[in-house]
Order: structure tokens, then C-alpha cells, then sequence
């Protein structure tokens, strides 16, 4: 098992890129790591291991720059290059921090796309209280969907919980405005029917309120509504921890509580925290494509290079590909 | 000035309705109210002022019922009444805490829409950190959405916003997954061209994760994005509450401490407090029709007062009804 990964990417490459693929090539002894960036730069933050090669290039995709001409126009880009490992058969997977626009560009162009599957889902794996999380998907590959997308969608992230996160019956909900099978937009109606009708483990429309609560282990929308559920948890829950930090910091004597609170604070905080639970899987791809925060430590890293190591071992891409020639889309 | 109250709507009426409404009277001296419900269930909570009428009906719809259906069939129902208190020139305004939808169907029925409106919206006001709150609609009155209702969402909230908030010019930004302006999906990008070209300070996509840090006065959005935001963070916020919770009675060390940050915690959920903001309004209708929250108690009644009086006495009805003329739609 061999993994690509664009040492370049993210707001902490190369040295959390770095340390992550060294933790993880010691904790998999079935792992190799090939690392894609500037060897001056991987180099400091290396140990010695025979499981980890260097592909050396200096150059790099931004943050800024448009998705698919920075594909295009850069085909020697890290990022690029790891996508090219998976296409050309020398890696199993390819992870990336960088840019999710240009990673979504070089799946689909470099990667290439499963046939049969319309268009492929940005599905991250989020918290829940009880700390198992759930998956969301589309949440921004696509603003636009169909129904038989969002069918699409449930099968792939289905097929995902059962192999990776070993749930037997994945529970599939449809994010929705209210519980009741005739609700929500035209969209998500039709969608509701094609689901009802699937081989799959459909428990009906779920509320956004009660994705924390563990509402359901794989929730599918429309890319633009994925986006917005998911932006709109980060900004409140980082907005509410904002102002309860201003809280403990207040006066002396909230400062005393807040020392008598910290470490209980602190496992509150980490449960909600994105790290533990890897990165965002690129469904419907030739080969697992993770896609890691772009804020990601040495910690997510290693997580996202897990997650894509048991997407390839457990054949993830495999089982979808097999499963739509029995679904016939 | 004359408003009409479904007193039997809500979780906890009629005690809350009647004692807000006594608030209102109280603190408003041009304020007449007409009191809608059960006089035998009303009574027990009444003061006496001359300024408060009660229009007797044992009927009620429940929170449980088909909006337009119950509104058909149950002529005599608080809510239905209240409305037509308004349709025929007895009231000025009209608030329930009652159904949302039967509500919204009285309100298209029975008070009737303003000409060239095609569709009416639902607009709550929403918290921000700096308390001064943003107004977002549409959170469900349609599911769907044309671009041309999204600019006509926007023009109604400004002139809300200016009437009732009293802000100058205020700031209305498009609801999306990026502030870029080709951003989004196919109807986000339409409304973004409308809204560009509108007689309006449009500030451009506004994203979800910024709306509590005030990003902008009025945000528009489709009914089933402004609601999908609007239940996330709920959700999100009452999660984060609850664990919270947890952390603060799980030890007498933490114990203590909460006893030292009780104020202060105090503070910032009050913060996150709907009941300060008022109501949500149900704007395209020929007057106003305010929504009060389902939980609400007599304070958050008292505001929903306040809000439905305000509108009423600038005229905000009516400014919409020029303006629709002025700009052609």
C-alpha cells in the first residue's frame, strides 16, 4: 500500500504534512508514503524510513488561484503530481491540505471519475456528541444537484460507513426542513422518492438541529446546502466558544473558575474537534482522494493518511464501482 | 393603534400571550390590543385596562394540524380570526405564536398579499455578537425560490430594516457558500446579477459562518437555505449549551466554578437570546403579520408587540407597496 501526499499543501505544510506521514508510516507497517514538494523544505522535518520517498517539485498550487486553470496550468504542481502517482499506478490513494477546488479538479481530470457516477461528492466526516460522527456529503463539489445525484450520493456514503467506519447498517438520512416525507423543496421531494425506493438503509428526511445528536450516520444534500450546514456549524460553534472565552478571561474571578475548568473545557472543545474524525473523502473517483483541512496539524494528517489507507484496503472505490453496475443508474 | 393576538398560540399561552400583552399596553400608551381566544382561560390573567378587549372562540388550531386545511376548516379559530380582525379594518397588526404554516396561510388568505408581491417571506431578526442582530429571509415561507423573489426578499428587508431597525442604509448581503460573486448555485448566481443592478446597499455573498459576527443587516436566501441556516444554528448552539452544561455540573470542582461564572454565562446566553428580537415577520402581506416564536414567554411577546407596532405605525407595509410601483417589478 502506497499513498501519495502533497507535502505542500495547507496552512501548516510542509512540517505538519511531514510529521504526519512519519507517524503514520510508523503505526501502518503496511504503509509507504511517497511525499510530493520541495525536498529542501520536506527534508528538515524527516525521519529516516525506508517506507517514505521524496518525488521532488517546486511547484505549488495556491490558495488562491482558480481551481482548473491551476490544474491545467501547472502540471508539475504537488498536488498534481500526487494525483498522477494514483493515475499512473505507482500510489493507491492521494491525500492533499491544499486548495480543495484545484484537489476536486485534479480527482476529476488526473484521477478520473468512476463511470456511471454523474458527478463525484466532497463528504467529510463531522462530530457528534457521542463522538462516532456522521458523513456529509455534497458539501461543495457540486452547488447544483439533481435527484439521482443525491441517490448517487446516499450509495456512495453507504458503501463508505460500512467499509470504514464498520457500521453494518448505515443509517442514510436526507437533510431537510422538517421530518415529514412531503416536505422541503422540489429537490428534496424527488429525492425522497428515488431514496425510499433504494437498497439501502433510508431512515427519511433529518433535521439540520439534530446532526450533533447523531441523527443519522450518513446525511446527503445538494453541494450548496451541504456547504452551508457545514459552514454555518463552524461559525457558530467558533463564535460560542469566542464569547465563552471572553467570558473566562473577564475578571479575576472568572479567571479562577476558568483554571478550575480547563482540562474539562479543553475534552469539550476536542470533541467537537475535526482532527479525530480525518478528512473529507473525493467520492466517485478511480482511487480514494482525501481531501484534509487546510488548518490541518500532524495530528489530522495522520488521521486523513488512516482514512485513505482504509478507503484502498477495503476497496471502497471498488465496491461503489461493482455497485452500480447491480444498481444500473 | 390596534393589534390582534392569537392569545391560545404558543407553548405556553394563554399565560404568556395575555401577560405580554399587558406588558405592551402597559408601556405603550397609544396601544390597543384584542385579545383572541378562550375569555374563561384569558381571564385568570388579565389586568384590567380599558385598552384591552377580548374577542371570545373556544376553536384553536394546533401546532399538530395541515396549515391550509385547518385554516379552512376551522373559520373560528384564534388564529383565523385575529387575521380577520385586520382584514376588515379592526386591527392594525396581527401576532401568533401559534402553527408557522397555518399562520402563513392566514396571512395569504385572510389578510391577502400585497399586489406585485409574489411571494411573501418569513423574516426573523437573528442575534449577533454585537446584540444589534440581522434580519434573514426567507426561513420558510417558500421552499423554492426564483431569483426574482430573492430581490424582491431583499427590498422588503430594507425597508424593514429601515423602518423598524432604524439603519440608515442597510447593508443586505446574498446568502452563499462564497463571497466571490460567480459563487454558488445556478439561483444564487442569478440573484446575485438582480441584486447587483438593484436600488439597494447590496454588499454582495455574505457566508453562512459569518452572519453571527453581523456580516450584514439583511441576508437573503431561499426559504429552504435561510431555514437550513436558521436550524443549524439552533441546533449547533443548543448542543454546545447542553455539553456545556455537562461540564459544569459534573464535578463538585466544576461546580464551584459555575457558581463563580453563573452572571457571566448568564450574559452571553441572553446574548443568543431570541425573545430580545422579536418575532419574525411575515413580510409581502397587506399588514403586518408577526410570527412569534413557539417558546415564547410573556417577554418575547412583549417584543413581538413591539416589532408588529412598530411596522405598523412607519408604514412599512405600505413603503413596500410604493416601492413595488416605483421599481416596476
Amino acid at each position: 500500500m502506497r499513498i501519495a501526499i502533497d507535502a505542500m499543501g495547507g496552512d501548516h505544510a510542509p512540517e505538519a504534512v511531514v510529521k504526519g506521514a512519519v507517524q503514520a508510516v510508523e503505526h501502518f507497517r503496511d504503509l509507504s508514503v511517497t511525499l510530493v514538494g520541495d525536498e529542501a523544505k520536506i527534508a528538515p522535518f524527516l525521519k529516516e524510513n525506508s517506507r517514505i520517498g521524496i518525488l521532488h517539485t517546486t511547484e505549488v498550487i495556491t490558495g488562491e488561484e482558480e481551481p482548473v486553470r491551476a490544474v491545467r496550468h501547472k502540471p508539475s504542481a504537488s498536488m498534481v503530481l500526487a494525483a498522477k502517482e494514483v493515475k499512473e499506478g505507482r500510489a493507491d490513494a492521494c491525500i492533499s491540505a491544499g486548495n480543495t477546488g484545484a484537489l476536486m479538479a485534479a480527482g476529476i481530470f488526473i484521477v478520473g471519475r468512476i463511470r456511471g457516477i454523474e458527478r463525484p461528492a466532497l463528504a467529510p466526516m463531522l462530530p457528534t456528541l457521542d463522538g462516532k460522527g456522521f458523513l456529509l456529503l455534497d458539501v461543495g463539489a457540486n452547488a447544483d444537484a439533481k435527484p439521482s445525484h443525491l441517490l448517487q450520493y446516499a450509495y456512495m456514503g453507504s458503501v463508505y460507513a460500512e467499509k470504514v467506519n464498520k457500521i453494518e447498517k448505515p443509517r442514510v438520512g436526507l437533510l431537510n426542513i422538517g421530518t415529514e416525507p412531503k416536505k422541503g423543496n422540489e429537490l428534496a421531494r424527488k429525492a425522497y422518492e428515488l431514496l425510499s425506493e433504494a437498497d439501502l438503509h433510508f431512515i427519511g428526511n433529518v433535521e439540520a438541529r439534530d446532526l450533533l445528536a447523531g441523527a443519522a450516520d450518513v446525511v446527503v444534500a445538494d453541494g450548496f446546502t451541504g456547504n452551508m450546514v457545514l459552514k454555518t456549524m463552524e461559525g457558530t460553534a467558533y463564535a460560542l466558544f469566542q464569547m465563552l472565552k471572553d467570558v473566562l478571561t473577564g475578571s479575576v474571578k472568572t479567571k479562577i473558575a476558568a483554571g478550575f475548568l480547563k482540562n474539562d473545557l479543553l475534552k469539550l472543545k476536542s470533541k467537537m474537534d475535526y482532527t479525530e474524525y480525518g478528512g473529507a473523502g473525493l467520492f466517485g473517483l478511480k482511487a480514494p482522494v482525501v481531501k484534509a483541512h487546510g488548518s490541518s496539524n500532524d495530528h489530522a494528517i495522520f488521521h486523513a493518511i488512516r482514512q485513505a489507507r482504509e478507503m484502498a484496503e477495503r476497496r471502497v472505490t471498488e465496491t461503489i464501482e461493482k455497485m452500480l453496475v447491480q444498481e444500473r443508474f
